[in-house]
């Protein structure tokens, strides 16, 4: 049912090697590809004979780098246009949408909003945003076979499932398989956060990190962390959840049922919660929390400064436990920074251990598109084994 | 100045994967070494044909594992005599030693009371500890030229330099090249906790745990973690700072400066100093404490249950970020383990983020020796590139 699983591109490990090793850095010599592979020469030719033929590779014409540098050298690149991918994230009030090439570059977007949230509307509107993307270039329709889809909530990756998400209804669904049949399109699926994580490791802030982690702030907190240059997705599935650590022992009660979480006291919920008792209005909504915080009310902005200072420690504590290189906080919660970045910054220097307070916070706006691109960017490691 | 870093055994990936893979596993046939490393059956032959000359590996009698199974297969297995490993743990009042053979069995220990702590007099101890225990045996003398050291602090492993350790008038101590003047040993210098985490995940509870963390308490508070089968170091040198996180915004100060920390409320010092307050005595000791609180003093017993809580409240933070297979709780704070076990596992249970609160925390009390294992280990560790 998940055919994404069935056809992998390169299984051994030196084309495995080669191609990842070009999707990031395109082109590079044989000798280079070589030197940063640790394959011999030999291996790196003989493992990119299938993928030159298959139209993935393309040598370019020898250059001689330098006079008297020897042998000319052959570079190769990926072709980027052989192959596209689709990737789509589902948010709360709308669906994202993009086709990818090789190279990961957006080639077109596009978004649906969403008006019923149930399994069934949304993956029938899924597919009509993927086909209608796709038939925006005959060329995206010919060699596009793969969908990624990013989704917030706990992912089962490897069974297509989505065991749970803030969306109502949306227990145990197999989103992967009933994408799948709705489009013809082999379908993966991850956790948005993580989806987002590696594009910015691949492709953004991150690249040429070892140690790397992205915060996102907004209805929910959580984080995505790269260790040793790899997603930490834990033993259990379970990783990364900055929003549900404990930073005050006398906080809020969590919806998870913990006490004092991140989650509890920064969340855009757990905020509006805390200014409309602050200021006694139980029907305020968001916009208005923020507007009476902008306009000085004491109340509202010790609101906003206690939810800067639990993002602030929670960012702390995840920089003194991995030690990132580098963070880059995003979400919709950065529309709200001029009430608690400096919250966030005081407390992260504060509770920061050491040389791990080396590690800069970096703001990064990403827009919707993406976290689409985090889908289609799962879709092109369907490529690897 | 470093002879350890300047001769690995093996050099080659293929060597690296074999010599690694039976030092953990052996015997292994050719076969099996072939599928868990990914080489070919060719490139295991080539690999281990250097190794077999230089005596680190045998070859076993051909054996068939079944009637009509096929082949004969030749097992390969390591050669735990080819050479020894001098291991040394530096704790606050004694020197620790051992000698461990290729796989990492102790072959004899040794311990030296420290009187001066200075540099220089624990530097000649070290050498009088590591000489005494060579001579114990003749071969171990003879096929001795690796020594690791295990100390607490922060440690610069590749340059053999303790930056700081709690010990008084350690800083910038070049450790590594004056222990290695004084035994004409190479001298690898590493973490106590750091090493300690490695040989629990090489030969202890860790093995085959691609998450796993190591959690000490006592004196300090630190923890060791592993994911994806590789210790976290951090991208600073900062990593596993379990004592330094907050878990309390509005709890004590801490030495390191930040507030709120496990260790400023969970160290022995700080529950000494927490006792002491509460009973107004200044002048108790640590084991008077322990004794009130056993004799049913509340006061006492409310400063234990509190350190319980912050220690449970910062390994459920671990847990819910790295998602570890399984914790080992160990240090010399398991003493009093009867004093805040129960607060411990509560904490841990209330704050642990859903499926990773599966992953079971052993208590694993370890001699000190073990932590001398943990310097030999890192002296192992110097035979890889
Ligand atoms: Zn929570
Ligand atoms: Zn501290």
């Amino acid at each position: 049912m998940f055919p994404s699983h069935s056809h992998p591109l390169v299984t051994a490990p030196a084309e495995t090697a080669i191609l990842s090793m070009l999707l990031a850095v395109s082109p590079l010599s044989r000798v280079e590809l070589a030197r940063r592979t640790g394959l011999s020469s030999t291996a790196v030719t003989k493992a990119a004979r299938p993928l030159l033929q298959g139209g993935y590779l393309h040598e370019l014409p020898p250059e001689r780098t330098a006079p008297g540098a020897g042998r000319p050298v052959n570079p190769l690149a990926v072709t980027p246009d052989r192959e596209f991918f689709a990737g789509v994230k589902i948010s709360a009030d709308a669906l994202y949408g993009t086709v990818c090439d090789l190279r990961a570059r957006m080639r077109v977007t596009g978004r649906r909003r969403l008006t019923a949230r149930d399994p069934r509307t949304v993956c029938a509107l899924i597919a009509e945003l993927v086909n209608e993307l796709l038939d925006s270039e005959p060329e995206f329709r010919e060699r596009t076979s793969r969908l990624g889809i990013a989704v917030s909530g706990d992912v089962d990756r490897d069974r297509g499932l989505v065991r749970y998400s803030v969306l109502p209804g949306w227990r145990d669904v197999p989103l992967a398989a009933t994408v799948a049949a709705a489009t013809g399109l082999a379908v993966s699926i991850e956790n948005d956060v993580k989806a987002l994580t590696v594009t910015e490791h691949w492709f953004g802030d991150g690249i040429g990190t070892e140690y790397f982690a992205l915060v996102t702030i907004g209805a929910g907190i959580g984080s995505g962390l790269v260790v040793n240059g790899e997603l930490v997705t834990g033993a259990y599935g379970v990783a990364g959840e900055l929003g549900h650590i404990c930073v005050d022992r006398a906080g809020p009660r969590c919806h998870c049922g913990s006490v004092g979480c991140v989650e509890a006291i920064a969340s855009s919920s757990a905020i509006l919660a805390g200014v409309r008792l602050a200021v006694a209005d139980p029907d305020l909504a968001f916009p208005g929390a923020v507007r009476l915080a902008r306009d000085g009310n004491p109340a509202a902005r010790q609101v906003f400064a206690a939810a800067g200072r639990a993002i602030g420690t929670g960012i702390a504590t995840l920089v003194s436990l991995l030690g990132p290189e580098r963070v880059v906080v995003t979400g919709e919660g950065l529309d709200t920074f001029d009430l608690f970045g400096a919250q966030i910054e005081e407390a992260y220097t504060a509770h920061c251990f050491k040389a791990a307070a080396k590690c800069p916070l970096t703001l990064r706006p990403l827009p919707w598109e993406e976290w689409a691109r985090g889908g289609a960017i799962t879709a092109i490691q369907t490529l690897f084994p």
